[in-house]
């Protein structure tokens, strides 16, 4: 491995000195409020204490009213970001299948959870800063113009200073900057990256790394060096202003708090990316 | 048309001269929006050209994403007023099954629905400026004071602005008032009256009027004087802010028409009671 | 293409003799069942005096309890055989919108309609005699090869007697005949063919006819000669054991009286392919 | 109180005789299924090794048509009794809420939820054994004669060998005898009695016993005495042909282990009241 740029105060390069007046900080996002009615998923109360934004599930493949209005008074009381975690309308699929909803339908139950949930967000003193599409339609904005259209114009319909967080090359970040809304960039700390940067499908070997130690280092370093070794072993550049940790697996908690303990460690501030 | 009696009991005449100063007024009032999908309920373009306000299904249960924005947009091109028309959750059976809710689960899901809906009114340039329940919950909230409070406490944490249409002398209007929320109270043109002022109920006979043109008087006299004939043929006064039309009915259309052409008839003007 | 033999009586070949013995008989099948709640779809009652054979929607794109009940009933008392019209869990999309349902839950998703079904067919003494997938995932099961399997394993899981009532050259016919279930075809009397056999899509000009004569003029030529005229003039062969009528046009009625009409006119009885 | 007649076997007085010709046995049941999509309720398959008889969500309340199929091939490999756990149509409120559902409405919902697990009980080989309302379904029809009639209507149309398994005294069982269905009668071993044996409200402080070994002396007790002592200290009569457990406490496996080893202790064979 390459001598890595120090990131440490006082680095002596021109643009370190840049960089030191401006103290390296990084979101961390995660998908919160997903249980619904009687059925738990995830410990939202510890995460909220440990994440930056929180990316709130809006009633159409997971959370119900009573959830939204637990999960947005939670994070404003912690100071966490809230984002609008929109879907398909898909509970028995937890949003995870491909709908081939109409643009225009689409936009529409995009609009209706934006709006439901700046309702809990502004009962609890805040605003949605920001949307994500989740699970299939997140994947499916990565190339599906028409619904990464979608989703954008419906955000920038019901306000267009709200910021899209999204995967880097994605259409619908493309879609976003030429709607002019302003873009956020997310990593995934345990996910596998290959050669050209894109995620290791979930159905490859080893797509989920579960080493809470490993992820950490990993996850400081992708704010370092804006760096990551992909799963052949070579050293990819990746630039997220946003770091995702998964709120669902079982050590979710625990690499959470790693993830936090390295960034300290590497000097890296945790901060939202707004508001 | 005779002349019409004063409608402050005992008033003289001189009183006429207020009410000519005061031109009468009152606003009709109309469920909307009531589409699901590939399923068509009434025919909201025509009726939006007739009434002032409109409850508008917010998808709980009638309505959704799509028929939600076609309806505000139509509502806020014709001028009409909006209000969320919020309801228990049960498509199948379209809000008209009680539900016993918690009145904390009741009040998430009413904030759910006036802000869901609220995203739309604002994407056509307007607000929601009321609330009203539908079916089940309508009349549930005329006694079941917890319910009643839940309606009132999702609203008003909602926006204080915001008013409750509902029963005169119903539990919900009475827990607005306590709340300091603004209350409208409406009468029905085509319902049967007892002679204490309360709806006969639907399963009795003649409850549900359907001559267009009687209806059509009758919502003239219930503005010009302020009284009603009830099913015994007594008369019994009335107060109500705004007349409620029914949309869903076969001939729906022709007795708004004939309402209208009645209230102008009579002098009066059809207004909203409100933005 | 050889000469089609003629379909009227008294024709001298040899052949119409063996026609004669066997008379031309043919199947219609409808959408049925397809109101959900409040909301009406259909005349159902006046269809079910027309056609041979019901598709009942099964819960999840239309049809609720008591739609299917009453469904059924009515199938029943008009000796229409039941076939369960299976659909993608979609109810706001109608069942139009293609879902990427894995083969395993969406085997699981058809048992349950075909057996939800079956208990409202046996309590009108009947059974459930077929399936035909509906909507968005009757178009997928012509090419996707992992939910026609699907389909054709749920229905085999049920009861291995049940036919599948599909496109000619569809994948679910062919994993049905790989599975030994029984197939039916069928042809649309109100589309346009394309000169390879295959339906014009919809979005399509000329796709979807409307003069009802010369639909019922176009279902008879597919019964007597096994023939219809594509959408560029040509004549091509078809073979059908059922003629899918719409039931949800403004003309439904209409169109499907003229098609008996035109059909007995032609010698042709109309009877279901089973009990 | 009376000395309490031995249970153990070989004891010498007359009634003993019988006893022992007949072992004391009883059926423990469980409501399992209740989970949906990616939400997981409670251990289905720990549970079904430790009871004789499974109360299988079907659909309206919890359990998806994947999870209904995992838990009745589980049940079925398992030996263990087939019973459909009915509910309301409202997944949001866990089927906990009574709603105002018309009797021919509720009996359409129930006959669906039968059938629909039918259909994946005779996939495991196996037939729907018996009916137990949910939730508030099942706290309805303690004393609602309309809800309570259409469950025994919809039971007795599907199958009218089905049972209904209920609370003794309630208005279902009731209804079940009159309509000529064979009914089965259940205690609760961690719930509270009231002197005059109906269960302590939720609501009341000590209604829901957690001591695991006082519970499973409790249970034995129930069945070789017939006995309980109420939450007043006075020992009231029970009888029970089945014991409920609950499957969704936290120490629901631990609770279901000591009654199955106290009811052993006591001589007394765990077995389904019917296949």
């Amino acid at each position: 491995m390459a001598p890595a740029p120090s990131a440490v105060p006082g680095a002596p390069h021109g643009e370190r000195t840049a960089v030191s007046a401006t103290p390296l900080a990084v979101d961390l996002n995660c998908d919160l409020g997903e249980s619904y009615g009687t059925w738990r998923l995830g410990d939202d109360a510890a995460m909220l204490s440990l994440v930056s934004s929180a990316n709130v599930a809006c009633g159409f493949h997971a959370g119900d009213p009573t959830v939204i209005r637990q999960t947005t008074a939670t994070a404003a009381a912690e100071g966490v970001t809230i984002g609008a975690h929109v879907g398909y309308p898909d509970l028995a699929g937890f949003g995870r299948r491909f709908m081939d909803m109409s643009p225009e339908s689409l936009a529409d139950a995009v609009l209706y959870q934006i709006a439901a949930l700046e309702g809990f967000a502004r009962a609890a003193g805040r605003r949605v800063a920001y949307v994500k599409p989740h699970g299939a339609l997140y994947n499916a904005v990565v190339h599906h113009v028409g619904q990464a259209r979608a989703v954008v114009a419906a955000t920038r319909t019901f306000d267009p200073s709200l910021k899209i967080l999204g995967l880097p090359g994605s259409a619908v970040l493309a879609a976003a900057r030429e709607e002019g809304l302003e873009v956020v960039t997310e990593a995934f700390v345990d996910r596998a990256y290959t050669p050209e940067g894109t995620l290791v499908s979930r159905s490859e070997p080893g797509s989920v790394l579960t080493d809470v130690e490993h992820v950490a280092r990993r996850a400081a370093r992708m704010v370092t060096h804006r760096e990551v070794e992909a799963i052949d072993g070579s050293i990819i550049s990746i630039h997220a202003d946003s770091l995702c940790i998964h709120g669902d697996s079982p050590r979710a908690l625990e690499m959470a708090r790693a993830v936090r303990a390295a960034l300290s460690d590497a000097g890296a501030e945790i901060r939202a990316f707004t508001r």
